[in-house]
């Protein structure tokens, strides 16, 4: 993309509403513009960095065996008379009335909905498992919407819903979901560590939230330091082998962390030597429950076992702030200039800057370069304006593309381009055929 | 895919409650459930149908150099006030309270907002010319909702806004738009006609509305035949050129072609030799309109001309219907037995059946024609389930992959496979190697 012909509209005075990082960097970087309050639009750079989340959690979740749909935004308020939480939502919940007078209301989550579908299609043990899944738009409405797209009312959200003939399989389809999340937030460049939850009537240990330590987290947390270095790495998982997906979720539980919602104060202190002890504040961005038969029982959601006898589905939702991710890795990942992508969910692979626009030799050496990455299949942003050089800098800075190209007329003389890296600030010069192979390089693993 | 791990819900019976074909046939292939009057979840197959049309709709609206945004769907009626559409937009619009007594409104379409966005950061010529576009649910209040997705009353719509300096510059981002669609539907494999629409209080030739022509259509069209055989093939369009872009709107509106809005039978007849005439009927997928200053002038959207002068910018709007056009694609593709997807667009590239489940040679030679087909980058839907064959065969034809192979025990004694296209029905026994080739070959151009 030519910067000259893209809409990348960035602030140079901090706004003044915004209270935490990401929403200030996010406004300043031309990322998204407040339509009302709670609900932004996407503009062309927050746009891009939303879909690559997306993308990667469509991935994961497909990988581990989830199927993706797609249920609409508006519901009627029908099914959730039937479970209980039409009166029980607060004033949260959306409602409208549409020209026939009838009660909708705008989805904030979709229990109801898929529990009607999976009953619609599904009687037999022979239909089991499933884990049906979207990414849609939902509203909340919050009664003070704050930190930008961190808690929106109109926000993006994977949810995921897992239907079992029993508690044992319904474990299992909980640690595929388990695994996918932290191999997620692990391609995402996210430290994200999940916690015990409140898990509701039901009880049980089956109920995380996955969060993100950063200072800005609305909630605080209590963690031992050893679950901070485990990482899945490059291990292969079969989400079919319910005795490894086990072991994950038995290695990453086993030490404490909680938030303040279910901290123990006496068991933390017991469980964890002292050294080892964080607290800490961190931001949501995940949360996994499994809630047995809380919706199937309602909503009569019945399938016949081998036996013939007729049981409720055994049910767990999944849940991904997908919009939220975006302003959740800028708190995570950004410096006094800017913010700094993660090669995995940058907007533009790399950026190139040319130093003197309308030098000839100079335009000649971008407009190769240009191609030559763009034919590699990686995503160039073309800062091609007449800008001065500290303006250009200053820009790609701001807007954290992980690798910047510099081509001006000093270098050209001696057959060099310079390479700088966002994260370290490193540089280095190489022939224009070495740049565009180290980027190849660096970018073909994701 | 394999068919035991995938969410297909064929139905047998023809639902009572669809009245035109391609609503049937959604129903029945498993692609949508209703749920509430016009409002749709797509399931599993269905889903993978509309992300299909998106993605072309997006590669073709950037490759013409429109710029992706996302704008929320819940909008404030502050500016519908100042444009004055909130009062004249009648019940159609679903307007909503939001906690704090707001009126809000579930956006039908994005002129005010996307011109509020434009006004708040470009402010010159020289950041002009600019199309945003983007693709995102809506809703319109129907009265009566039908047709299913034809009608609905949520849907996904495209929808690009060009912000230019003067009509000239207008008349060229409305031919770029002309060409996009052009190609675009060409690439969903329908023959798609612009014709003459109402152009509102600006008169004036740039308002087209784009039909397929279709037994079921809502509209009458009245048009000279050749305007059908006209074709973009692979002709290479330079979207900067604004000779070349010309001459395509000239050739393309050119021939007599109207809906009943706008027909002339007096100038029908003297426009059209009788053996060219064809009365029909069609369905309308696209709109593109230029409106001038109706925006910019009640939202004060002004930019700096050359000489320092502030004047209105000149804009237009250009929308598909994404979630339409699988319902369209239907009427214009289907026979008795069900849907026949274009290669384009089909949810996957081939359908593989398994004549005899459980056959040790008949699944290890399916096992590894899946393996290779998804290794050459082909999606498959494999029918691994244990049913008969007649009923696979009635499945596979119902849900119109455009190609089935088909592997039994006795070809693969003779060491083939049979390869049969959905849309002539016409089949080949081919060693499997072959049959991947030739099928990569198929795929290979889209």
């Amino acid at each position: 993309m030519r910067l000259t012909r893209y809409f990348l509209p960035v602030l140079k005075e901090t706004p003044a509403e915004a209270q935490i990082v990401s929403h200030r960097l996010m406004l300043r970087a031309g990322m998204i513009r407040q339509a009302s309050a709670g609900i932004y639009s996407w503009l062309p750079l927050g746009y891009r960095v939303l879909r690559r989340i997306e993308e990667i959690v469509h991935q994961e979740q497909q990988r581990a065996g989830a199927i993706p749909v797609l249920m609409p935004t508006i519901q009627s308020a029908d099914l959730w008379r039937q479970s209980g939480r039409y009166d029980a939502y607060g004033p949260e919940m959306l409602r409208i009335k549409d020209r026939h007078d009838r009660d909708m209301l705008y989805g904030p989550t979709n229990e109801e909905m898929i529990t009607e579908i999976f009953k619609a299609y599904c009687g037999s043990y022979r239909d089991l498992p499933k884990n049906l899944y979207h990414i849609q738009w939902k509203f909340r409405d919050e009664v003070r919407p704050r930190f930008g797209v961190m808690r929106g009312r109109e926000f993006l959200m994977k949810d995921a819903y897992s239907f079992d003939l029993d508690h044992a399989s319904a474990i299992h389809s909980y640690n595929q979901m388990m695994a996918a999340y932290l191999r997620t937030f692990e391609r995402l460049g996210l430290k994200a560590v999940p916690m015990k939850a409140e898990s509701g009537p039901i009880g049980g240990d089956h109920a995380h939230e996955f969060l993100i330590l950063a200072e800005t987290g609305e909630s605080g947390v209590f963690l031992d330091r050893t679950v901070v270095d485990l990482s899945l790495g490059g291990r292969e998982i079969d989400f079919d082998d319910r005795a490894q997906l086990q072991a994950i979720f038995d290695d990453w539980t086993a030490p404490y962390a909680r938030t303040d919602d279910t901290h123990d104060e006496a068991l933390f202190h017991s469980m964890v030597p002292e050294e080892r002890r964080v607290e800490a504040r961190g931001i949501e961005v995940g949360h996994i429950f499994y809630f047995g038969t809380k919706y199937s029982e309602p909503l009569e959601a019945l399938v016949a076992t081998p036996e013939g006898e007729k049981v409720p589905v055994h049910g767990g939702s999944y849940g991904i702030g997908v919009s939220r991710l975006v302003g959740a890795i800028i708190e995570a990942s950004h410096d006094d200039k800017g913010i700094i992508w993660p090669e995995s969910v940058a907007p533009f692979a790399v950026g190139l800057v040319n130093l003197k626009q309308g030098d000839a030799a100079v335009d000649a050496a971008c407009e190769d370069l240009y191609a030559k990455l763009e034919a590699a299949g990686l995503s160039v942003l073309y800062d091609d304006t007449d800008d001065r050089a500290g303006a250009k800098f200053a820009t790609m800075e701001l807007i954290g593309l992980p690798w910047r190209l510099t081509v001006g007329p000093r270098g050209l003389k001696s057959g060099v381009v310079e390479l700088a890296c966002r994260r370290t600030g490193a540089s280095e010069e190489l022939t224009p055929e070495a740049a565009v192979a180290k980027l190849g390089a660096i970018y073909a693993g994701l």
